[in-house]
């Protein structure tokens, strides 16, 4: 049985399967894979129980994540459970859960166990835990990618409907990309990260594991808000949902690196993936556009090199001062380096991290999103065993970057190697285009249609095209909004520019309306087969302006649709026919101008 | 001569002077208050001419600040002169002038000269200058205020029509207090500080003196403008222009701090000042709300007590380094202080600076602005030099907190002690709030009519009044987008909220228009004494997400007024005249629910 929300939800609707149920098979399964070291903590029978007896006094309908089980990465609080962030000596059980993980429980979901990590979440490979190696869904000789290790390959193997994982540096999306899954690495703080363990604590983020978009995008809509008790939380503006769909015409526009920014660290077959998956999604008709990363990997370089590590020493504070030998080799090496840096240095990385990210900015605002290979490639358990330290940073090459930018990020599965062993691409933009992205990603996902996870299923498309970047909205003004006319600072306070003087349709008749001043004109449709071509101007205004702008024009006028003569079909000035009233035809003067100046 | 914009705008226009003859009356001035240690360095004739002789070739029409004489903080690049910082050691002569100031010299403005400043902008009285302490312009034996010290008193005594001050910590904002003046304290990044020296460069803002909001709202314009080479600076997202006055009813309603959070610091004639400005201000109509200051008060001494003079140290290296004697004692003692701190403890201050934001965010969404004394109380030159560092930190107490916040700030003259020297407020909003803030601030100009600067000339209101905080826009739908209809995601994705459930005016008529699905009415104004009242639904719908709704919706409907039952007038859907063809009256059914249940 396949455990995505969408077969989950359909076999609960049609009484198919209970949650009892289904935690027998997820039961059986982690048994089936209990040497891959993929939990930490495993719920107990009893544990489930209290889960399982609400749920038995509920409804399907009632619930919208009723009985889906989850796994939850063992830095993320789960009420009665230890929290260990892989060290035991700094374990300790929780009373409430995090404020996420207790919202997906509110909407119904199970919570099948606290999974594996990289030692306080410090690591892209999954190795580092005194609880063993997680390994791989697809090759348990190869590392899961970490840190949220446990949480990926839960989900790849069938054991969970999803999991959350945590990202600092690339923890929500390595492991994605080795284990075929969708990995969300939402916006910082669109998420709250209360109860969850910090590993830098102004960079982490609550990450989301999933077999297809459309599931990981039910589950953000669920486990998002703003929460009072996260410093760092922050509430979704809500400028990124799918209505910028279908406004502007032209292809999906990708930014993606230069061949020479690119780097594979010697793995043919993932560069050879990388070639196929960008060459047939720009045969699929989206535009490819090569822009610089090259600040972007100076960023990714500086959150190892720079005085984050700072805040990993905060958030192991006083067990790393206390005792030091209850941490991994590995880990306390890298930890301890944080109690040196200066304030001075962490200023001055400030600084050219605020350079480097307006160069970044730049990059964004001239495509749709950014893309780039999740991971350069996959290593096996031991040759990162024999070099934990580099073969790790090399993992974070594509993703060390995006969290001191501020960005969202989604990986997308988008091939195999010939020996089966999946690939996948990271999609990139502005914080809070969250949204966007998981639209843009679905679209990949139709495009590929790969088996989910490790053999869970077909893909089955839901959800529709993607989304593109739309942040300015045109507009055709006729009358006291025109350039040099009394309300055109109307338009130009709110950053609008003027695209093009053009005319509408021959259809339209235009009326000097009765009042004012300001004198306004009415433009209607005519009856069939009448009107004329009245003289318009095309303005372009920022979208998140054009509300206060349409909410400003008193009535009889408003703001609808107005057909040009090229074709389109652009906002623009309507008029109520009650507004009428006492109003001159103006129509055979073509237009607002050509009547003032005769007048 | 009054040199106030408005004022010397209109001379030059009616050609009774041209800039050759105020920058003799300016250059008269300047001798006449020699002694109150204004400039570092004041142009010469020649270093003049050149600026003149540009002029005399352009005419006041071309140029928005034709032959407006300005005051530039010596912490500022003017091509060509000495930036000192009130430091001989640190001086250098740079070769292009600061982005701003370049801006403004473009326009037409006129470099009077360099002002003095506390040393490396660090201070708030104006006293610590090897150029000598500056005198206020009311009263030398009392403190300008600073770091901007003879940038204020420069326009203060008519030397200048505005001045450019800079402000890390209050510099931009108490010596406005101190000298009856407007100052502006920009939202971060919204005027570039390429060429201005930092203090902390995370936290620095160049500001503008002014007599009055009209004329530092017109340099506003022209001195703002995202800036390439400055990683801090920002564009203006146009989120606070003056559209938003008017949309919401009810008085202006302003937060201001409990009685236990002031401190006047011992100064009754302040506390009086304090006190007789908000009861002239409540009694005018608007609406004064106590609020918490708790966290706007701790985030004030982290300034200085935190991490960030860090950020000093930086600015003033090699020097402080190399030659530590070549600065002032005072300076010097606290600037060596920023060399001394840990990474570990710069995050761990970002923490609480943090959470202390987000209890002020509340507090800041719970009213239209905020409003404090600029300053607790004023002190003597000879009371600074005995005490230098704690009747400084004093100075800072309704001040520190601004830019750590990312806060905007407007300080205004409110009035004066019996003694007759000045006072002021301060109103405060979130960044980008700029403009809105400067109406508020030119409504209390409006409200106060003090005479300007010292004895430059009385007060003459010119823009309109205040502008209301508006984030939000309500629309009455009357079909598809109603709750539970097919549309109504629509409004629910942009973060829209249901108000009421009620019916429009009873002159109205509702048709089921031809097509579809999705299904859809079209509300239409009836012909004089017919038509129905229809059931609608008010929704509340963030402002920057209402034109996407809008720009979404097809022909034939669009979104124009709608009148309630309530006498109110909201947004809503309107219906072109031409889109009823085929349509079938409905309007006896009351609202579209009713018909889809009759049907």
């Amino acid at each position: 049985m396949n455990l995505s929300l969408t077969e989950l939800r359909g076999a609960y609707a049609e009484n198919k399967v209970t949650p009892r149920e289904v935690m027998a098979i997820v039961a059986e399964r982690c048994e089936q894979y209990r040497d891959h070291n993929i939990w930490i903590h495993q719920l107990t029978a009893s544990e489930l129980e209290p889960y399982l007896q609400r749920l038995e006094t509920s409804s399907a309908d009632a619930l919208p994540l009723y009985g889906i089980p989850f796994a939850i990465k063992d830095n993320i609080d789960l009420a009665g459970v230890p929290t260990t962030a892989a060290c035991d000596a700094f374990a300790y059980t929780p009373e409430r859960s995090a404020f996420v993980v207790q919202r997906l429980i509110d909407a119904g979901a199970i919570p099948v166990g606290k999974t594996n990590l990289d030692q306080f979440a410090t690591g892209l490979v999954g190795t580092r835990s005194p609880w063993g190696a997680c390994k791989n869904s697809f090759d348990p000789s190869m590392i899961s990618g970490g840190s949220s290790a446990g949480s990926a390959v839960s989900v790849a193997l069938g054991m969970a409907s999803f999991s959350l994982g945590t990202d600092t540096a690339g923890s929500g999306r390595v492991p994605a990309c080795f284990n075929n899954l969708v990995g969300v690495k939402p916006s910082i703080g669109l998420l709250s990260a209360s109860g969850m363990l910090p590993a830098c604590r102004s960079l982490d983020c609550i990450t989301i594991f999933a077999l297809q978009c459309d599931d990981a995008n039910a589950i953000l809509a669920i486990a998002e808000g703003e929460d009072a008790s996260d410093a760092y939380s922050r509430s979704n503006p809500f400028a990124n949902s799918p209505r910028h769909y279908g406004q502007w015409q032209g292809p999906l526009r990708i930014g993606v690196l230069p061949a020479e920014q690119l780097s594979f660290f010697g793995h043919e077959a993932y560069a050879q993936c990388y070639q196929r998956s960008l060459a047939a999604i720009a045969a699929s008709g989206v535009e490819l556009v090569e822009v610089d990363f090259a600040p972007f990997i100076e960023a990714a370089r500086l959150l190892y090199e720079g005085p984050w590590v700072a805040e990993r020493y905060i958030a192991t504070s006083p067990l790393i001062q206390k005792r030091p030998e209850a941490l991994l080799d590995v880990t306390r090496t890298i930890i301890l380096a944080g109690e040196r840096g200066s304030a001075v240095e962490a200023f001055r990385a400030q600084y050219r991290l605020k350079s480097l990210r307006k160069a970044a900015t730049k990059v964004l605002e001239s495509v749709d999103c950014l893309l780039s290979p999740t991971a350069g490639r996959p290593y096996a358990i031991d040759e990162v065993n024999s070099d934990p330290i580099t073969l790790n940073s090399n993992l974070g090459y594509y993703t060390n970057y995006m969290n001191l930018f501020d960005l969202a990020g989604v990986a997308v599965p988008t091939g195999f190697t010939e020996n089966g062993f999946p690939f996948g691409l990271t999609l990139v933009g502005e914080a809070f285009t969250d949204r966007r992205l998981l639209s843009v990603a679905n679209y990949l996902q139709q495009l590929f249609k790969l088996p989910l996870g490790k053999d869970q299923s077909d893909y089955q498309a839901l959800s529709t095209a993607p989304i593109k970047n739309q942040q300015r909205i045109a507009v055709a003004v006729c009358g006291a909004h025109l350039q040099g006319q009394p309300l055109n600072w109307q338009l130009t306070e709110r950053g609008a520019y003027l695209v093009s003087k053009t005319l509408s349709t021959p259809n339209y008749q235009l009326y000097a309306l009765a009042g004012g001043p300001p004198f306004r004109p009415g433009m209607v449709i005519a009856s069939q087969g009448q009107g004329c071509a009245i003289e318009v101007e095309v303005w372009s205004v920022p979208a998140s302006e054009f509300g206060s702008f349409v909410a400003g024009i008193p009535a009889p006028l408003g703001i609808g649709k107005v057909s040009l003569q090229d074709g389109s079909v652009v906002s623009g000035f309507i008029c109520e026919a009650s507004g009428l009233a006492g109003a001159e035809d103006i129509s055979h003067f073509g237009g607002w101008r050509k009547y003032l100046a005769a007048k």
